[in-house]
């Protein structure tokens, strides 16, 4: 058994995901969702909130690895200099917590889900579903990306491991 | 009396300056210097290192306001995470300090202590000795920097209290 938390950092939505996969890495999920903020805070005060709840989902889960995308291009620099403030403080909180990182390219999450690396946000969420045997659809978008994550994630550290 | 600390966020290097300000609003450098976090290390360890190390200079030197320029552009994409990335753990360290934040552009920096928007490093470095009657330029530039932000930060601070 492996269980792992994978993240979908962002200011003002982080998806998260907990997975575990048992001996055949069939994943099974034990939760998943969002930390999200309100758009009336300060950003000091949002990164305090998503810090101090990836520290809470940690210590709530007990993951053994944590999996998060590696961000390279993004289409507006003011959002990439705000997904970087949300992703210093995943990475801080996942640091401090001692959990081993796996990074990967979105392309390596849909490629491993779907099977197709430039698949839409639908397809990721299909995959997911049928992948984790799940009874509906997992929501909203940056949810089922987490677990799709979390899915390559264990991909990653089990040929580590092999 | 103003106490007040200036950082320049960066994963490599981030500049810090602690400046008190009397009732003239005359600076007196208390101390600057520069966090710097080594290539060996991973992201993660560096992020946790910038975020221990204000923590840290908050406890030591008790300012009343921080100050730190807002990011809208970067040259690159790559840096903009990065910068991102520590400037997001450096807002957490401010914010979990209760310490009000003050933000600016750099071209307010600038005129603020050369009287010109275009002002070079060098500038910046000629200008920061001169306000603050230093014996020899502030180095490195980073530093410079963080006391001009405090030297920024104090105009905003009083015209908020006037």
């Amino acid at each position: 058994m492996l269980r792992i938390i994978g993240i979908d950092p962002g200011l003002a939505t982080t998806g998260w995901s907990v997975v575990e996969f048992d001996d055949d890495s069939k994943p099974h999920v034990i939760d998943y969702g969002c930390i999200t903020t309100k758009k009336g805070l300060t950003v000091s005060e949002r990164l305090c909130e998503i810090y101090q709840d990836v520290l809470e989902l940690v210590k709530k889960y007990k993951p053994e690895y944590a999996g998060m995308e590696t961000l390279l291009f993004y289409n507006n620099q003011k959002t990439a200099i705000s997904v970087g403030e949300a992703r210093g403080v995943v990475l801080l909180a996942l640091e401090q917590s001692n959990l081993p990182l796996s990074e990967m390219t979105p392309l390596q999450v849909k490629s491993t889900v779907t099977g197709y690396g430039k698949a839409n946000k639908k397809q990721v969420q299909e995959a997911v579903k049928m992948l984790c045997s799940m009874d509906e659809l997992p929501k909203p978008d940056d949810a089922a990306d987490a677990i799709a994550i979390a899915i390559t994630t264990e991909v990653l550290v089990r040929r580590n491991i092999e």
